[in-house]
């Protein structure tokens, strides 16, 4: 039975619903005209092929990739922004005991101490272009603990450095809310203990993975992938319907393979849920992940290692609201609060394929299934059109003005409305066959 | 280096801390001390098993094991609440047409067409002593299409079993926010066609899994299990410290194998990847899993089936405060709203191993790491001991009333503060040895 028959024939069980019909099927038929226009898979394949070597060769990718690459040394003087790196446990472990070294010898020196701290206020943070991303200055702030303001978040500071020595030498990851536990009377709460970990780690120029502190994990991944999750080998083709959860913590993740050919990246587990399903990675090979919503670090950190070590073009599919680019910026520059990893937190050159507001109109998406924004995403999609981030990529303003002037929305499941697998039978082929991405 | 050397060593490192030293110290060596009353590992296993057998033949558990056993056949006139059944695709699309059929006759006769469609308010709710947990009575409400109260509720339930009928005949799996983006201008917003989802499970006599109408996952397990999710073997002893994503959709699960000696339920992440990192299942065979806060569908329906078909003790590790207990509720007795189908949501005779009120003395946890409880944690505390699943069991509610006694909370991380792995090596082992589980 064809998909229209079918359709057909579930329209036909919903009796009550046929006042609406009329419309609603000039807008389905002509969705599933589109569905006419698929080329073969073997024709869309040749394209995707032509995408992946694309990205090891051509002059942005190559950029990306030299991005990718390029760390400053972390301590390097002359660099006029702050670079935090990834470090081994006894590289992390010596640069504490230097630093509590120096504060011994203050002391006895009968000058008290006093710790360096990068400044994370908003005034020194700066957006990048070439970098393509938000970078920490160099300003420090003295935090001296002979002084009545800052006594306190200096033993908090001097806490917080012996407690990831502590978890360094045993050689185990714990979370933050763990670390606040361990003196709960010190710290208060935890937004204190989180902001001195985030200095320690700048003050250390190293990673918040390095100290062995890890978010808890909300992504999963299935496709074309293979590695090992702490020793363990994991084949994500196997992974049924539920995927992978993506481990909390990067540095047990190894022996990444895979025969993809891009990555697609996904904003709601509704969607991906719908890839999973249907395999949508043995039809175009592809690894399919998603943070559920805001992503978190360690989705991050997975997603740019992937990248690096597979140099595979990154596709977007995200609900067309300014909250879908917004999740977008954070895959590729990163968030205020942690610009100063934002080296190894980001993924360059993500390409966004949907939905795009201007998909809405090109596919016909019902107006029942279109949103009006609210105020509140008015100002919110404003102010992404001040970022320089979208602001350099001409293709995105355009489609961001778009959004502002028709004042709709649209999440990746109104494109049920013209059929559950709609989205994996339809409409993804046809992005990709038209490389319809920007 | 042992842990208490390595912890002194830590706290050497944590000079401005010194001041609150001697009471944390005091804790401290105590929780220590009760490192050395562990017994080897292989008796704690001893008693491991004689649990894991007793799970099969003691007086209670044999109750649970008839409890899971018995459904009533979902459309039986002459039980006194109704009890919804998995059903497979070809049975469920037989329901509908016939109700379908039944209105499409009723039609044609000239009476117009109506629902019965079974009653979900609280008044028709109760909770069953012997059966230990909340069920929907047999009250009916009429439904008519004819009516100006009921017109819009009558079509949308039409359009609802049209669109769970085409589900059915594709084979796929939808999520509840798919079935609302299928006709947005007739259901206004998600909550009325959920609503409406929850009535037609009630009126086909199947679960909302039957429908292949998924949640969202959350939960993650790992340990000694394998199953197949959709085809797919997976061994969860082989899932890294990331753990197996559980499927949403249960139906796809199968092939359950286990050699482990009992099940831990885990009430947060933190405590999950401390678990998993230390490999804990290794040491005391078991199935780790947690659905990260509040449980969702997929969880509760998956921690079921492996007590179904696994017939495991099932030992729970949750917050020491009243949202603690009302998970334990949750996954035991199930939630109001989707009483209809306790049956197959709930798991009976899940233990409270901890982290209970009376352990917070007992392994004398700081009283810094305790948090006093709010004005609303209170009120909660209180509703729970009018509760009967509570009342019943008469540690449940000593346990209790010493935590409404002392207004003290504390959360599982708070064992941090004995060092990061007192959870895995001394807390968790010493309880299943002393069988300290109510």
């Amino acid at each position: 039975m064809s998909e229209k028959k079918r359709r057909a024939g579930a329209a036909a069980a919903g009796p009550a619903s046929s006042s609406k019909k009329p419309r609603a099927s000039a807008a389905a038929s002509y969705a599933e005209s589109l569905r006419s226009k698929l080329r073969p898979d073997a024709s869309i394949l040749a394209t995707l092929r032509s995408l992946a070597s694309a990205s090891a060769s051509s002059s942005k990718s190559k950029a990306a990739a030299k991005f990718l690459a390029d760390h400053d040394p972390p301590d390097d003087p002359t660099s006029s922004y702050i670079v935090v790196a990834d470090q081994d446990s006894a590289s992390v472990t010596s640069r504490i005991n230097r630093l509590v070294l120096a504060a011994a010898r203050s002391i006895l020196s009968g000058r008290g101490f006093s710790f360096a701290v990068p400044s994370r206020a908003a005034s020194n943070q700066v957006y990048l272009p070439d970098l393509d991303r938000i970078v920490l200055l160099h300003r420090e702030s003295a935090r001296p603990f002979a002084n009545v303001a800052t006594a306190r978040k200096a033993t908090v500071t001097a806490r917080v450095l012996s407690l990831v020595h502590a978890v360094l030498r045993r050689g185990i990851h714990v979370t933050k809310r763990d670390l606040f536990y361990t003196d709960v009377k010190l710290f208060g709460d935890q937004s204190q203990s989180d902001a001195v970990l985030d200095d320690v780690s700048c003050m250390l120029g190293c990673t918040r993975s390095s100290l062995h502190v890890v978010a808890s994990e909300k992504g999963v991944v299935v496709g074309r992938l293979v590695f090992a999750d702490d020793g363990d080998r994991i084949d994500c083709t196997r992974m049924g319907v539920g995927g992978k959860a993506i481990p909390p913590n990067i540095d047990r993740v190894s022996g990444i393979e895979s025969d993809a050919l891009f990555i697609l990246l996904v904003e709601k587990d509704a969607a991906f849920m719908r890839l999973a399903e249907d395999r949508f990675y043995n039809r175009f090979p592809c690894i399919i992940l998603t943070a559920k919503g805001q992503p978190d670090v360690a989705t991050r950190l997975f997603l740019r290692r992937l990248k690096v070590e597979l140099k595979l073009p990154v596709l977007a599919l995200v609900d067309s609201d300014p909250y879908g680019l917004k999740i977008l910026s954070v895959y590729m520059c990163g968030s205020k609060n942690m610009s100063y990893d934002s080296a190894n937190l980001t993924t360059p050159d993500i390409k966004w394929l949907g939905v795009r507001p201007s998909d809405l109109d090109k596919y016909r998406v019902p107006e029942q299934c279109r949103l009006p924004m609210t105020d509140h995403d008015i100002k919110v999609g404003k102010e992404l059109l001040e970022e320089d981030f979208v602001k350099q990529n001409e293709g995105w303003v355009k489609e961001l003005e778009t959004m502002l002037r028709t004042r709709q929305k649209a999440e990746i499941q109104a494109l049920s409305s013209f059929g559950f697998q709609y989205l994996t039978e339809v409409y993804l082929p046809l992005k990709l066959q038209q490389q319809d991405w920007i």
